[in-house]
């Protein structure tokens, strides 16, 4: 870092800094955050922005690393920046007869967004207000922005409750009989300001600093610590955003969107952010300043509206807004403020947008020539296409649409009615679906909307909170549904006539803007029904998007994508999706129906080889029919079924009346069964009696599993299809334990293909899900055609965490203290996990260089864990049918990011 | 193998085979077995050996591999080999004229005393035996051979169960009114061989084969076979000898002991093997064949007494013992037969010997130059010193000795009186210490032995199967004990007018030969008692053969041996028996006591960090005095103390009334104080909320225990002592739990220096039982002073085992299914736990080259884990007390075998 600055004006030669940076490995917005980084490009393509300059991402680290101080110099730097500055815009800080004021900013390298702090209006005083008043003669103008000052650096900077100053303009407007902020008179205004003054006076033990260079100082110090406020903690663990980064605070010359019906300020996106069409998006409220658009607390007008107000603006601002797009190669959200009809642009950064909009988004912008196949790919992330799979309402039988509001958010929500985050949470951690419904959301609302299903809320337009986080989790959401009355007292709504209470069920289509009463049934998605057949393509835009670019995920992607489906619905749902082949059907819950967990009740009980394998008799035909139903769904794929996996005891009653009935099968007292589920009680089931041990000590179960399998596949080989099953052995620990289960099984195969005369393609192999698996893979994969991981259970070991134990428990405590970025039960540990996964890739293809290796947990349907999956050299992923595509796509971009 | 044959004559030339072997890495006894190679040995220097042959455990392994057949071309060099063995006898087999009759015997790489199968006499039908009759003049002779070769070859190789033979012989002595078996006359001789013949014809359908060739290859097929008996695994299960190694079958001419009174047969050791004297040691039974020896059936005379009976044979005799010696370098365990005066060696092997006798032998051996001193620190068996380090009985309180046996194999013990093998492995698996009390034992009995403290017999000598098992096995035994009266009927025994019944208890010295009723408390062993300083060395010769032998091995081993000790009384011992250090003081069971447990409880139920820190400084005084204690008895020497590690839940009763107690305390209701109980409970607890994960989520309680261990550190400084202690932190997964746990320790360490004024050395560091740790060991070693390897919950996540749930449940499976050797919990496994305690050796070293590294599982008490540690280049093991001797001797072998 020796040659670059912890400050940089905006008009700064980018090049030689961009230079350096990628030397070291870095990009311009890793040093001076989204925000920072695009001021200062939007300044060297020559689009109007306010002067100014970035405190950088690196003096942010210092400050933090010397406990909240500013490191040696930054003082300096800062201050010399401001009077470049002050040089730039011919204004001086502080100085009454041409005033200087500056807002101050923070700018983290991905955008976050309302989550940090800014101060408005800095550089003002009681002289500086007075100088104003004569150059611009607006004493309203000046005193409200004043008023504004006070309030923010009150609260921001010095941490005085907001609601302090908000009862002094309260104060006033109740003693003048006025309601809105506008009506309020310039005496009031000026009153407003010396209450404040007072609350500030009394809450912090000074007077509010009348010294610009002060003000400005702490204000950047503000915004550094606010790093580390709640709701910048609770978006990163949310969003996984690393904590290590920082943020960079940018200091602007202000501009007054606030100046008169000639002035105004606007949030829009280059494109429509909710299905992705080519038109400007966005609100413009006039007279105002840019917070007001995005607190949502005045309803703006369209954006296009602008044409009628000053069509020259207008028509700058479409320009603006396509040389951008042109710049960067995607669509934009931008903020710009007018100032007496001049347009300024305030901020740019790629536009967060609904998976609807990004796979049309990403479709366009290569049919208009700024992106190639692996660009659009790379446009579209993965995770988001869930939003496209998961079921909507089904269209038959939506009910009556009570309420309408702004479509903020596409999908489909039903849950029971909460008008707290605490509530949301509250209830979702009890397993309920619940609707959050607010006048309208803030910061503080994060954790509940994520707990949400969806967000209804009574004000706020398309841009404001509840539809901008909305849309970036995914999350359906309707805003600014003016029908329904809100009161958060008596915990109910209300909505032409009828009466919402808390924990009623309500229904919302967030691509619709409908509210309905009740739970109403979900239906499939448009890209699941067309898969299905149920919908013709035609009538369907979006997948015809969406086939586009999976069509080139596709053919960009070198790693297999197969599916854990456990049924011939799912197998056959997956394989619309996209799956090659099935990685996991797991065999446990198919003796869970009503006749066979009596039998296999009879297997577990069975005390003699004889009586075990005479129960496994009768459940072969229920399990070859399983088989054969799967099998058959997946004709010509590879089909991994994984033979027994969980222990004995899951299968027998705990209940005591239950236990009499088995006891009465079996010809045993209640007291006796109850004492053979006693002896099979284990202190650490997860480390016990279960997987390949089963097979070892009641071998009788996996060969009437391998028998089903096979008589299943043969039978379908005589109807003329292609089955290809392959045996999956779990919890192999040992190359011994292997070789045991592997001999029978081979055995029973053989038996049974030379009985039916058939012969078939097929597999066995193992589930690699121990840590000693992996530190021994040559010796199991010396005697096996394939590995599977299952890194579910291998996190549990290679952490020493039970799942069920440490998830909703500490593992939340370990993320807010920042052990963990990331729960690993959700994203791949790469340094632990991962690093055993690589040692098992590599040992089991020294050992078998046809050894074909998967992996079976959640873990493959996760984009950065797909990622590193590409990187280990893995042959397949397979997840979740409807998480197929997710995984389709993830590679793609995998292998675009790091070609094998 | 090109060049090695499948039979070698002990005549044939060793020079080539050997080095052909040693080309391959092998030894001769791998390839001929123990006993064979000893033939071939002995033949070699010129000692009289009846001449024979041996086929190799190869062919056995072949054997095996086809499915118990005899691999091609097998039979014909058996009988090339028996041809070869004619000429040199001069003998036919099979001629009555002129017969030659051989013995078939087994002989592994390792001895298995009894454990598979013998048949003499081979060669003999009614033919040879009238031949025979004419040759000897000695019809009794020889029809006892007969009837001998007919019951052992029915019952060894055919299968027939014995007792049926036996009856006929018992059949012919009730008829003629006799006891004996020398009673019987040549006639009743003559009628058991037609009745046996007629047993075997019944259970067998054929004849009984005439055909000596027949007898000789379904002899060598039975002696493969029986290396997979029951017994046979059993035996190498106990023995941890892998079940691939197969056993030699040696085919050597008879020699007969019951040719008359100038005839016998003898077993000896050349030297004591109880006590190690230097003399010899052994029985003689005259006119008998050596299994009448080893059985125990009849009670033979002291060896010395062949002295009066044969001099010149005796002399010889003592002759041959002194070369053998002289060869070996070590005792040797000899049998011999003298037939019509004339003595021929039939087996030498080195000695089984006690532990005392262990260390006296290999100091002797010293000092008679036959040895130097690694050859003497070699000699002992690191996991026989258990012997000479437990608990004697207390010598002041020993009550009246009820009988006097044969002092078979030393040391003292004391349990329940149980009459069967089956009877004494049920009340052991029980947690009951149980007295195995037989008329004699048999090879069937081993398990049983094995769950005894001790074993008391009525019949038997030095050598019977009760005493060499018992010795071998380190287990206290009297056997011969002619005063006890048993009956297996009434489960009792009768003794000087006490009757003693199943389940009474009893004790037994077996050093004394002493029986005692009633259950006698134990005092310190000999060597114990000397560090102790409550037993003048001069006082304890074994002692001082035991320190010479500790002497040469602290000087040759690299590796310190630590100890691991919760108690000032523990560290003390372990300090005398020379720890170094200690390498685990674990802190859970100090919060048990009654006066802190309800603080403690307190603590864990505080709602508040200002509760908890209450509680905590409540346990402050009793903590620091806990570690004062410890750090005082190791003055000078490292002390590491683990935080604590169990789930919190430990800590809380489970009980209702107690919950009642504890809620009244607390101020909360039984059910409340349920409720957290049961919010406490985990599915897994091995793999939840214990270790630094309580550390984190509770910082008070570590902080407490590590104020405690400075503030006891720091008043140990003032007074004048040199407290070394080193906080070790527990489960640690991840570098970022390590470093809040160790900024804190940190903090509070300094503090508490700080205010007492004190410098102290201390040291930070962490367990690594995690896999995880594991394989992140450079991020963890980079901010750590050492690494101590819990192998014990190591082993549980690399393997996915349980300890509480699986090794009394499917380990046992495991190994009698060969998927395992050894309990990995028992011994390092050195495939899977080994290759990550290598890595973590490995970065932990490379991150932080002055990383001191230990380990502190169990492991650090047994042989082969030592061995593994000190080649992973650990700096030191730790382990309990009494086996820091056996880690610091393994350590000094391990040395010896693999330099550093």
């Amino acid at each position: 870092m020796a040659n670059l600055k912890r400050v940089y004006m905006f008009s700064d030669d980018l090049e030689p800094i961009v230079k350096q940076l990628a030397d070291e490995g870095r990009q311009l917005k890793w040093l001076e955050g989204g925000k920072g980084s695009n001021l200062a490009i939007m300044t060297s393509i020559g689009i109007p922005v306010p002067a100014g300059f970035t405190v950088t991402t690196d003096a942010c680290l210092e400050f933090m690393d010397r406990g909240n101080k500013f490191p040696e110099g930054l003082t300096d730097e800062i201050l010399e920046a401001m009077s470049k500055l002050e040089a730039e815009t011919g204004k001086k800080f502080g100085d009454p007869s041409n005033p200087l004021l500056v807002s101050v900013r923070s700018g983290a390298r991905e955008s976050m967004p309302g989550m940090m702090d800014t101060v408005l209006n800095l550089g003002m005083n009681d002289e500086v207000a007075e100088g104003m008043v004569r150059l611009t003669g607006d004493e309203r103008f000046v005193y409200d922005a004043y008023r504004r000052l006070i309030m923010m650096f009150g609260d921001v900077v010095m941490g005085v409750e907001r609601e302090l100053f908000d009862e002094c303009f309260s104060q006033v407007k109740q003693k003048e009989g006025v309601r809105g902020d506008t009506e309020v008179s310039v005496e009031g205004l000026k009153e407003t300001v010396e209450l404040e003054k007072q609350v500030y006076k009394q809450h912090i033990g000074s007077d509010f600093p009348t010294n610009p260079q002060e003000q400005l100082l702490e204000a950047v110090r503000a915004v550094f610590e606010s790093w580390n406020n709640d709701r910048a903690i609770a978006y990163r663990e949310l969003n996984k955003i690393p904590h290590t980064w920082g943020t960079a605070v940018n200091v602007q010359t202000m501009v007054f969107g606030n100046m008169g019906e000639d002035s105004g300020t606007g949030v829009a996106f280059t494109r429509d952010p909710a299905t992705g069409e080519k038109r400007i998006f966005g609100d413009y409220l006039p007279n105002a300043q840019g917070e007001d658009v995005v607190a949502g607390i005045r309803t703006p007008v369209d954006i296009t509206e602008l044409e009628q107000i000053n069509p020259g603006a207008y028509k700058q601002f479409l320009d603006i807004c396509e040389k951008l797009e042109a710049h960067y190669h995607d669509v934009q959200d931008v903020e710009f403020t007018i100032e007496r009809g001049k347009l300024w642009m305030l901020q740019t950064r790629n536009g967060k947008r609904t998976a609807a909009a990004a796979v049309k988004i990403a479709v366009d912008l290569y049919d208009e020539g700024l992106l190639d196949e692996a660009g659009a790919v790379k446009l579209v992330p993965p995770e988001q296409l869930d939003q496209l799979l998961h079921p909507q309402f089904d269209a038959a039988q939506k009910p009556e649409i009570v309420a309408t509001g702004v479509a903020a958010s596409p999908g489909a929500a039903a849950g029971q009615v909460v008008f707290t985050a605490e509530k949301a949470v509250e209830l979702a951690e009890t397993g309920k679906r619940v609707i959050l419904v607010r006048h309208e959301t803030s910061p503080d609302d994060i954790r509940g909307m994520a707990a949400s299903e969806g967000i209804l809320t009574q004000f706020g337009g398309k841009t404001s909170h509840a539809a901008v986080v909305g849309r970036q989790m995914g999350k359906p959401c309707v805003v600014g549904c003016a029908a329904i009355e809100l009161d958060y007292d008596e915990l109910k709504f209300e909505v032409n006539d009828n009466i919402v209470c808390e924990g009623d069920f309500v229904s919302i289509d967030g691509a619709a803007g409908e509210v309905m009463l009740g739970d109403v049934a979900l239906g499939d998605s448009e890209i699941v029904a067309v898969r299905k057949g149920d919908l013709d393509p035609a009538d369907a835009p979006l997948y015809q998007y969406y086939d586009r670019i999976m069509t080139w995920a596709d053919e960009i992607r070198k790693m297999g994508v197969r599916t854990n489906a456990d049924t011939p619905e799912d197998s056959e749902l997956a394989l619309e999706l996209g799956a090659e082949g099935i990685g996991l059907t797991r065999t446990e819950h198919m003796f869970f129906g009503e006749e066979r967990i009596r039998i296999f009740q009879r297997m577990i009980l069975g005390e003699t080889t004889e009586e075990r394998e005479a129960a496994a008799a009768e459940l072969l035909p229920f399990q070859r029919e399983d088989f054969y139903g799967i099998l058959k769904a997946m004709d010509g794929k590879p089909v991994i079924i994984r033979l027994l996996d969980p222990p004995l005891h899951e299968f027998l009653p705990k209940d005591a009346d239950d236990q009499q009935v088995v006891g009465n099968m079996v010809g045993k007292s209640q007291e006796e069964i109850a004492d053979i589920v006693e002896g099979l009680h284990e202190l650490n089931p997860m480390l016990g009696h279960r997987g390949c041990r089963l097979g070892i000590t009641f071998p009788e179960i996996y060969k009437m599993q391998v028998r089903a399998i096979f008589e299943a596949a043969c039978q379908l080989k005589k109807e003329g299809l292609n089955p290809i099953p392959e045996v999956m052995i779990p919890l192999i620990a040992t190359a011994e334990e292997l070789q045991i289960c592997k001999d029978y099984t081979l055995e029973v195969a053989r038996g049974v293909l030379q009985e039916q005369g058939v012969e078939l393609e097929y597999m066995i192999g193992t589930m690699i899900e121990l840590p000693r698996a992996c530190l021994v893979a040559d010796q199991i994969g010396a005697i096996t055609d394939f590995f599977s991981f299952g890194t579910n259970d291998l996190t549990q070991t290679v952490f020493g965490f039970s799942r069920d134990d440490v998830e909703g428990k500490f593992i939340p405590a370990y993320i807010a203290q920042r052990i963990l970025q990331v729960s690993p039960f959700e994203s791949i540990d790469v340094d632990g996990v991962g690093a055993l996964v690589r040692m098992g890739v590599e040992k089991g293809r020294t050992a078998n260089p046809n050894l074909e290796i998967g992996i079976c947990g959640e873990h493959g349907g996760e984009p950065h864990s797909v990622a590193f999956c590409h990187n280990a050299g893995l042959d397949y992923v397979s997840c979740a049918p409807l998480r197929v595509p997710i995984a389709r796509l993830a590679a793609a971009q995998a292998q675009i990011d790091n070609p094998r």
